[in-house]
This record gives C-alpha cells, structure tokens and sequence, in this order.
C-alpha cells in the first residue's frame, strides 16, 4: 500500500521538481549544461562547447559526453518517480560514435521500461555545428528509486 | 609489416608520452584530476573532492566517476600502444557500487586484453575517506587506437 | 584505397549473404532461431518458445534472449559490410526488461552507426503473446567487420 | 526488521541450494553446461565444445558464451541470497576478448558488490585447449534479489 499516499503531479509540478533537483548539481554548472526541456518521460541538457570540457585533441570529453546523457537520461526517469525520491544512476553504457565536435551539444534520455524500484533508459547526444545535428552518443542505463524514509517503513 | 618501423620505447618515455598526452586536456584540469602513477598497462589518477564536482546529494557527479575511470583505463591501454598513435574511447559500461562520498578518488586502470587496433580495458575508482578506500565504480570498456596517417597509407 | 575492389551488392545479393551465414549457425537450429526478414541495415529473427530453451522459472534463458538480438543486431551490421567479410560481435550490453515469457520470440537489429571497421547496432526482443508484443530486453554494442585477406594486404 | 526470520545457512546448504536451482535450468543441459563450483560469492560452471553450440565459423556462439558468464555470475550473487528468494539478471555488458576456440569452457563469477536489492558481478569465460586456459569475455553486471513474498509484507 506504500503508492496510497503518493501525490499525484501535475505536468508542471513533474517540471518544477526536475528543475529543482536539476539546479541543485554544482558539476552541470561546471560543465555548462542547462536543463532545456522536460516532461513525462522525457528530459533534455544543453551545453556549448568550451575549450575547459575538453580532452587532448579539442573534443568534449568522453566524461563530459557521457555526464550530460546520464543527466538527461536520470531525469527522464525521475519524471515518472514520486516526489518523495531521489534518483541515482545504477549503471550505464555508452557507445561514442563520433568525436564530441560542435558548437553546442544536446543530450535527450528518455525512458524505455518504468518500473517501481528500477528505471531503464536511454540517451541520446547530438552535436550541433553549422545548424545541422549530428548523434555523437548513445547510453544505454538503469536508474533507481530512492524513496524517502517514512516513519516505520522498512 | 607495419610493426616494424614502430620505436620500442623505454618505460620512462612510455610515462613521458602519457604524461604529455594527459596534460593537454583541460577536463581533467577543471575537475581536478591528475596523472598519479603510469606503467606498461596500467595508469593511476587522483583527485581531491570538491564541490564544484558533486551532483544534488554532494556525492561527486557520476559523470566525473566515469570520467576518471574512464582517463585511467584509456591511458592503461595508450601505454602499450605504438608512439605515432592516439588512444580514443569505443565505448564503456560503468556499475555505481557506492555514492560518491569521500575527500579524495583514485582511478586505476588497466589492460585486460591489448589487440593492435582494439584494447578491452577495466578501471575502478575507489573514495577515499579516514584514510580507507572503497570501491565506488566498475568500468569495462573498449579503446581504439588510432594511428598517425603516414604518407600513402591507407 | 581498399574500397575499390569491393563489389557492390544488390538488395537480394545482400539478403541471401546474410541467409547462407545464418544457416551455417548451427546454434541458431538449436535454440529455433529463423531469420525472418533482412534489408540493408536491418535483420529479424523468430524463435518459437520451447522449455529446452528456459531457465529454472519456465522462462525463456537470458542467455537466449541476448543471443537472438545478437544475432539480429550482428547481421543487421553485416548488410552493410563488403561481400569478402565476415561480422564479429565486439561487445555488447543487454537490459532485460521482463520475463522471456511468451509463445514466440521476435528479435529487431538495426545499425546505429556503420563504420569500415566497427559497427554500432541496437537490438530489440518482443515477446508475442495472444497477438500483443512486448518488449522484453534491449541491446546495444559493437560489431567487428573482418575482411578475408587478399594477397599482399597488411 | 524483514532480515529476522531469514535462515543462516552452512556453506552446504547454500551449495545444495545453487545445485538445486542450477538443475532446473533446461537450457543448461541444452548447451551442457555443468556447475562445477561454489561457494560464498562464487560459482564455476563448465562446457564441452560442441558442434551444436557454435556459430557460422565453428567457434562457440557468442550467445552461449554469454549465457554461461551470466549464469556463473548469477549464481555467485545468488550464494548471498537469503533462502526464500530469486536471483534474475537485470543487465550485463559482455567484451569478447577471443573467439570460443577451445575443447572446454569454464565459468567463473563473483561478486563485486552484494546488495540487499541488488548485486553487481563479474565472470569470465576460459577456454580450455591443450591443458592452457585462455580468456575469450569478460561479463559485468547486475543481479536482483526477488524474495518471496510472505503474508502481508509490501
């Protein structure tokens, strides 16, 4: 019976509490990445590129890559948790398909299996250069539900 | 008979070539990383925690877990890879044991299978906290070697 | 160079590449694999559920699902690979999204990224159960191309 | 307080405990493979090459090879179990380090990290020829505990 007293969100409280949590991670305004758009199953990160991300040829890193599709992805799962959790990555896989080249990047996760404990998505990012976008990545991962102790819970 | 103009370099000048190749990427300076030991298969990173790393917790951002794992298994795998080359990630899959908590992480990479073009690396990072480590990521991944195009090759 | 001495195949010399490979695979009739559909860039395979082939809850074996979408995700990569080639699996990662339960099994490959060397594909399995398919583990990895040696390569 | 009517097991009991499942495993005896060893956080199976396992050049098909590293890595986390509960795979990543050449393959998994929900494992798969061992994959995964639900637990 722990669902009876979940809150069910709005659309918009869905937003508010992903961009809440979202302006919460100091590494993302490191990196430069901003929440862009977010809704039920769905979320998207956006970063210009930067000298600072980047490895030794002058492409964003293969970290950088991969921390903007996790955040997208983990978010996109987050979107289907109750209010009362926390989202945190289990494991995930990353194909890099092209050199991180562009002048912007875009990280769009959505979700592939919901489920009560655990979550698989997938993400995907792109880059932007010349108005044209490019699939540079593609994550493959599993997200968890930490919910928030309630008095006498296990 | 490619392999036979390729230099057999010393210990030293395999370290020197690391060394050098890790120096120039700017990540791993805005997140604190540094190059920490290196020999033949196997490399070592080490970074303090900061605040600017964490995520919504304050555990130090996944991506940055990855990212360190993933600079230490790829370098693990550039040590056995000829001087003309550059070493660039395939893919990897990481498992989060732990959360990220702790004042320093180590990433130790290492080789578990070398090949002329493609090199399967492992890479664990462990939290250091009161002077104990624990085991906070897995990584397995694939390198790529890319060599530098001498004139007429194809 | 290299690309010139490679003849270009017509959509049915593609399909009937890929037949003659799948029915040299002799553990694709052991599990009751059949491929049941090919184009450029896409393959699928059907599998009728039998108990030989499930695990200690009736189930169809994790290990048979993962093989189907490999196999659909290797040949998917192989239309687009040179007549004078063989596939190879790299690496792959599978998420298993519910039981293998159900009276058919359909595995979907396509690539996400052809490449002279590597191929990154994506594979799906659907369960079919009284007509209505379910999505029951996705892949995602690395296929190699090995072309046979002519005289002289490297 | 849900760990107080779980059973501790001797060493025995829980070896009795993998065999018995392992026993129920159609598939295993479709492919021959055999537990071999177990204990605490570890489990070994082992496999004749047959010609009905292998793939379209003879080697032994990556799907099998994969089975048997999922299923040694499987049971290694099952060992940790509590006696009234299920171990399933929730995903696994597989590099294939060498293709399945060889009279005999072995199995290994352990446990990387035990959890009460979730545990992460590793296994590599040996192949066997001419009295040497060679390692042809390396699995990394998760595993999840499904206990049995006991009257009026969530």
């Amino acid at each position: 019976m722990a669902m009876k007293h979940e809150t069910v969100e709005t659309d918009e409280q869905i937003a508010e509490r992903v961009r809440g949590d979202a302006a919460k991670q100091a590494f993302l305004k490191l990196i430069g990445a901003e929440l862009t758009a977010v809704h039920r199953g769905y979320a998207e990160f956006s970063m210009p590129y930067r000298e600072e991300i980047s490895q030794q040829h002058g492409f964003v890193h293969a970290g950088v890559i991969t921390a903007i599709a996790d955040v997208a992805a983990g978010y996109a799962a987050y979107t289907l948790m109750p209010p009362n959790s926390e989202v945190l990555s289990v494991e995930f896989k990353v194909n890099l398909l092209r050199p991180g080249v562009g002048e912007r990047f875009v990280a769009r996760g959505r979700v592939l299996k919901p489920g009560r404990t655990l979550t698989v998505v997938q993400g995907d990012v792109f880059a932007i250069a010349h108005g044209a976008e490019k699939l540079v990545a593609s994550l493959q991962g599993t997200m968890i539900c930490k919910r928030h102790q309630v008095a006498s819970e296990d």
